[in-house]
């Protein structure tokens, strides 16, 4: 079969080839031949480089919230500014150490550009705090040095010499704060690794690096320039090249601009570094820095101890939503809505003999599941160990042809359902269409959604289970908090409650807990279903409830009323024995490689 | 400096190693001093592998789309289904080739399990096409051997064969077709490669691959595995192993579950494949497919041509959009919103100095700035060659500190704005910001926003430009087409003008081109601000006017109003000389590696 594929067109002749641009020789490379057994070394720069290319950069609780998420992870180096770049990092890194947020064994990492007044403000910054990693950088490609700097090798070797001068003499007037250098190359992947060598090999001479006394240089993909083997092979020809290197922690700093950066990341431990830097979810700069969710998780699908605990994924991404105020790709690795879904059938059939399978190994074996080794086709880790779960979705048709449950509620009924939502509903109606079989009308998805999630909407409160919610009264103080008084009926038993909160929900959250009905809200969207005085609005609203998740709706003109609804129908699915979350479906065609 | 990281806790010890199941041995490879000079064929498998992924599976027009942008971009090997899975699937095969929508030089190809009464009705789907793939595969892996079919490595080769032998028998049914055969052993990376080798081997036999008439192998990565470097070893190894070599397309189909498909597609290329199936942007099971705009643009970015055209990214990613109804993520390589912006002063700075050296020397040198080698820092490539720009994005923090642009318009104006509109705002602000110095109020924030978008909105008609909205009129017919009568004052003479469409936007803009505007709808968003009797809504309409994209707002009580009324922002902003559509501000500090 002949290739038919023909020129584009695109302007290839502007581009210069890496390999013309930069020369990597190494042709008795070792690390093709290597397999990852340890964690490296982390470091989380998600305050640093990640909240500097957010178009809403974090505030003091959100950068807060950030940090002691990535506390709790058990990340032990921690960038948290640039503090003589911006008066908020500055602050910042003040109150971490004046309020005693920074635990004993976390290092604070800063970074700062190799300029006098710059690296002032960065000693400035640390003072009182018991460790710190002060990060030095200054740029060495051939294009920043001949377009934005104008100088040769020497005249870039001495900016960063003077910069290591100067910190080693500051670092006099902060005695009580243990200092550990970190230099970059910014821009290294466009710059020739001997230079890159020989301005590292420099400055670790002024830092008098030791193996007391180690430093870390840190290596950039800056932009990612080539692929990933080329990236590996550089850092292997400089873990030989560091004259240091038993006084080096060798560290990487991968982008994502050429969509390898994992993959940078994971050739360049193997090929001898030590240590990585990168950000949760891969947020920073353009494409992002590594994601260190993924090269964790790597890890962990392994069997190689990530040290650090991604037990709680979801709670881990949405604090990251919150305090970056960016999605979660749907499809990102790990933590993304859709990646431990099934939709093909035969994929289906296959993780359900999965299922079975270790069952039956637990059986024969007397041993728990869990102490079995994990062997479930397309799935790569159980999402358990997560805190997640495997669902399969099941696609239903409308007899008309037109799409499936979440168009149809969106395009009959206005109901725009959160992505975690409508996988819940497919669950539902999927229980309706095995007991119905066939294809599912509009009319019966219909039925089967309110059946399950807006008891009561028949007008007869019939069917809404334990809770039947009866007058709302709220009122808001001048400082922000508001108080409210619910009348509920409690197996038909009329009971008032009331609560306070700094806000209605979380009011009436605090009004069912006083009668023992403990809810955490994980997420929260309205809309809208209408305009002009009828105008009603939809809440959906996740819950967390006696250790399981689950969502719940409510339609009403108001929005209090149509939330506290929501809370409602979350409550009594979860006080239901029968609710779906996500069984396993017979088997249908389709799938593949 | 002591590395403080502690066991997680993680269960670990249930995932086995992947060199503990699966032997890749391959310590004379060489593909790792090899590089990338030509464009592989490509297979997009977006109607197939990306569209049984789908919460809403595309309907048909959706389908027509994503084939057709396919095509336009050049793919000539395009997976268009599993016609015996799904009758949908299948109706929409006969369409293209009874429509007569398949180029002559595209192939069309279609997936089938090796189970005879698929094949079947495989063959009955393709009839009539001048050419067609028939992709046969069934799973070989270690572990679906076990658990899903209970069968030895002969009875897995017996389903191949059987499977293989009957298609030839098939293939004499419909003999104005020319089939090509494409064999996959599924969930490959989990194979044993002497027996994957063995596989394909035999299969080929039975297809009497030659020279004259090769067939596909198709290597995917199903679940991906392990490292990129081991999954191109076993690329290697199988192409060393591979009795008809010389009569085989080694192909790849990486997924991305360890966030590495990209690097696995192209260490794998380099280790001699010659074929990459994949999906735009990456869509597909789970975390997905290799991403083919990723993949292309990569080689576009060393000077080798896609042989695809990605000179339109926009209307690429939104047709793909519209097709998957997932969002192409902000981060995403190439086509994310974020992935041109600069947010740090350092950044913005060097980008101004690289923009600058290119216009000196193309006046040094009297060539094009397209005639020369590109060297921008932080801009892998020329935003242009995209059809996209470059935006350096201003952060403005309110005197409370409390956040950006974006989040001073939510919080403070009830305006939930679209991201690229963030953007386009953020250089509107900037310009003020630059002329009037220093930190930016909310309530200037606001003056700027509706200065720019919300012309007339202190109430007195002024500002508006070249064109005042009047009255409006619509009607919708039964057969769902609109009608609207609009009255608009351009340069304060007063028109009426009415249009036809498929919805009152579209009427509009019908009704419009009669005066000689003509806007296409890029993108549009809306939602309401408040509730009850004077409730509003507001519309965003990211519109292409003459060459320019450029967005409008409007806010109005009627939905129909806000979103005519951003047509018209959008059109005067088009009309009036300075709008900003990103220029290089002054520098900040910030940025590094």
């Amino acid at each position: 079969m002949k290739n038919n594929q023909q020129p584009s067109g695109m302007p290839i002749a502007k581009y210069a080839p890496f390999q013309d641009q930069i020369s990597v020789d190494l042709p008795d490379r070792t690390w093709p031949g290597k397999v990852i057994t340890e964690a490296p070394r982390w470091c989380a720069v998600d305050l640093r480089d990640g909240n500097q290319a957010l178009i809403d950069p974090m505030n003091r609780e959100r950068k807060l919230r950030m940090f002691q998420l990535l506390v709790q992870m058990g990340y032990k180096e921690i960038e948290v500014g640039f503090p003589s770049a911006s008066q908020t990092d500055f602050d910042f890194v003040r109150a971490l150490i004046e309020e005693d947020h920074i635990p004993d064994d976390v290092t604070i990492q800063v970074l700062t550009q190799a300029r006098d007044h710059l690296i002032e403000r960065t000693y400035d910054s640390i003072a009182g705090a018991k460790q710190a990693i002060v990060h030095l950088y200054n740029s060495t490609s051939v294009l920043q040095r001949r377009v934005v700097f104008d100088k040769d090798q020497d005249g870039i070797i001495d900016i960063a010499l003077q910069g290591a001068r100067l910190c080693r003499k500051l670092e006099e007037t902060i005695p009580q704060t243990a200092i550990t250098y970190e230099y970059s190359p910014e821009s290294y992947t466009g710059t020739e690794l001997e230079f890159a060598a020989r301005i590292c090999n420099e400055v670790a001479a002024v830092f008098e690096a030791s193996p007391d006394r180690p430093m870390i240089v840190n290596l950039p993909a800056t932009v990612e320039m080539s692929t990933p083997n080329v990236y590996a092979d550089s850092i292997e020809w400089m873990c030989r090249n560091l004259e240091r290197r038993d006084s080096t922690i060798v560290s990487l700093h991968p982008h994502n601009d050429r969509g390898t950066g994992v993959a940078a990341a994971e050739l360049g431990y193997l090929a001898g570094a030590d240590r990585i830097e990168g950000c949760l979810f891969g947020n920073g700069e353009r494409t992002g820095n590594v994601c260190l969710v993924t090269l964790g998780l790597n890890l962990f699908s392994q069997g190689v101890d990530p040290q650090i605990d991604f037990s709680d994924i979801d709670h881990i991404r949405r604090t990251v939503e919150h305090c970056n105020q960016l999605p979660v790709a749907e499809r990102h690795p790990y933590g993304g809505d859709l990646v431990f879904t099934a939709f093909s059938g035969s994929h289906q059939d296959a993780i359900k003999k999965g299922f079975d399978d270790m069952e039956r190994q637990s059986k024969a074996t007397g041993k728990e599941i869990n102490e079995l080794v994990w062997g479930v086709p397309y799935l790569p880790v159980d999402p358990h160990d997560l805190g997640r779960s495997y669902e399969a979705v099941v696609r239903v048709n409308s007899q008309s042809g037109k799409g499936g449950v979440a168009y149809l509620m969106r395009s009959e009924y206005g109901l725009d359902l959160p992505r975690r939502l409508q996988i819940e509903l497919s669950g539902v109606v999927q229980e309706r269409t095995d007991a119905q079989g066939g294809e599912m009308s509009a009319t019966a998805l219909w039925e089967a959604f309110s059946d399950e999630y807006l008891p009561g909407s028949n007008g007869d409160g019939a069917g809404w289970g334990r809770f039947v919610p009866g007058t709302l009264r709220s009122s808001g103080d001048p400082d922000g908090s508001d108080h409210i008084w619910a009348t509920i009926y409690d197996h038909g038993r009329e009971l008032t409650i009331e609560g306070t909160g700094n806000g209605p929900l979380s009011a009436f959250i605090d009004a069912l807990s006083t009668i023992g009905v403990d809810v955490r809200i994980l997420d929260y969207s309205e809309h809208t279903m209408s305009l002009g005085e009828d105008a009603q609005a939809a809440a959906y609203i996740e819950c967390a409830i006696g250790g399981r998740v689950l969502w719940g709706v409510g339609i009403h003109s108001s929005t209090m009323r149509s939330s506290t609804m929501a809370i409602l129908s979350a409550v009594n699915r979860a006080e239901r024995d029968n609710v779906t979350t996500g069984s396993i479906p017979v088997s249908r065609p389709g799938g593949g490689p």
